[in-house]
């Protein structure tokens, strides 16, 4: 079976290219192949499969959590599996559609980064986080974003309302922000391409800054920049790496 | 440049093969490549490549902790490495001498499991861990081993002497211990060879058992098998598995 191994800010993945669609990935599969020691070791895996509609867009991203779960999207995942479609020659470089849980998304792959417009986002609700009024906000996943004054001062994120995605966000001034997350399903990431987005939206909302600014967000793995435009759609832009490829034992996948 | 993954009871490594000796393996690479989420990552990094003195053993293992530092041996290492020789067709199943900076070690490849003479344990020491006394076992490098009565109860492990290996034992009959450990320059691993030999040896001493009697070893990663024989010597038996290999790539290397 072949793989690739990639991350965006070190929000990591296995790379499964499977054009044809013949592979079985079961939960248990993505289980081992995301074990940091006995497998691989990754943050989620990627299928790379054909879509069944072409006019609408080649591939299809099947991604999968650590723990085997469906999310919708993956802002970091789509980036790198962008940034492998164009290095295997299986899509030009430039703009890209690519087919999600969450609806086809528009990829643009540069040399350096990768931006990917993460669409429209949804406000206006409010989550309690820990008892804490917390701004929703819906990436075609679900986000609730904390505003906090001193990141560092921040112990283990507690897995209170393991149905979210949660950011607690430092506001740096109206064109930066930092953020730690707490990935529903996966636990403290080293980055969440949506999760920056959510924190972006809410860091507009607050009147810290305008539409259509970039916005620098500073996860543990690097650093995102994130533009919530006046049309509504969000952009996401960072850099996307492919570290190693190779085969996997067929030996120690079946044992 | 060529690597494979591995791993023994999930004390887990990248193996470069470097047959002669070109490749600069400087402590930056070797703490990019074990970085969990930007580089491949693995506790260590086993360097393959041929042994200067042929009629003392065909191949030099170049082992380095994930900090970059020179461990005299390691006692999984050398059982992933022996397998990948004899599966790359570079040694032939049975008997293989391996040389290590701990000095030429005798390792038996089998189908199930890989066994290592890991040649005369050094005793007769005490050490202080966090004030309490612990017995001290040169496996070639220096180990403190402690009994405790309950694993369960053992909350993080404290970096008190980061000078040695140091093992929690309990003691759970005759023929069994179970183990965790923290390792100098590592920290705590889900299994050290070493200290395992270490273990049943401290265990040997304390009169739970007599010599060429063999003991397993449950570690968080699985289970191994130690016997201390009347000869002095300490045999590590266990599984051995390659996962998964391929090329990593150059650019990212440079960058």
């Amino acid at each position: 079976m072949r793989f690739l191994k990639g991350h965006g800010t070190e929000n990591d993945f296995v790379l499964l290219p499977d054009p044809d669609g013949v592979l079985e990935l079961s939960d248990e599969l993505v289980v081992r192949l995301c074990d940091r020691r006995a497998g691989l070791g990754a943050d989620g895996v990627l299928r790379v499969v054909r879509h069944d509609d072409p006019a609408e867009a080649a591939w299809f991203m099947d991604h999968r959590n650590a723990d085997g779960s469906r999310p919708e999207m993956c802002g970091n995942g789509i980036r790198v599996y962008a940034r492998y479609l164009v290095d295997a020659g299986l899509a030009a470089a430039g703009q890209v559609a690519i087919a999600t849980r969450g609806g086809v998304k528009v990829v643009d792959v540069r040399s350096g980064s990768v931006v990917v417009d993460m669409g429209v986002a949804g406000t206006g609700g409010v989550e309690l986080v820990g008892g804490i009024k917390a701004t929703a906000v819906d990436m075609g996943n679900p986000h609730a974003v904390l505003f906090v004054d001193d990141l560092a001062k921040l112990g283990e994120l507690h897995p209170d309302r393991p149905d979210l995605n949660v950011e607690y966000v430092q506001q740096r001034g109206p064109g930066a922000v930092a953020m730690r997350v707490r990935e529903r399903g996966v636990g403290e990431t080293r980055s969440c391409g949506t999760g920056a987005c959510a924190a972006v939206v809410a860091h507009v909302l607050s009147g810290a800054v305008g539409r259509d600014e970039p916005v620098t967000v500073d996860v543990p793995g690097g650093r995102l920049v994130v533009t919530w435009r006046a049309d509504g759609h969000v952009l996401l832009d960072g850099p996307a790496v492919l570290v190693a490829g190779g085969e996997l034992r067929a030996d120690w996948l079946v044992g």
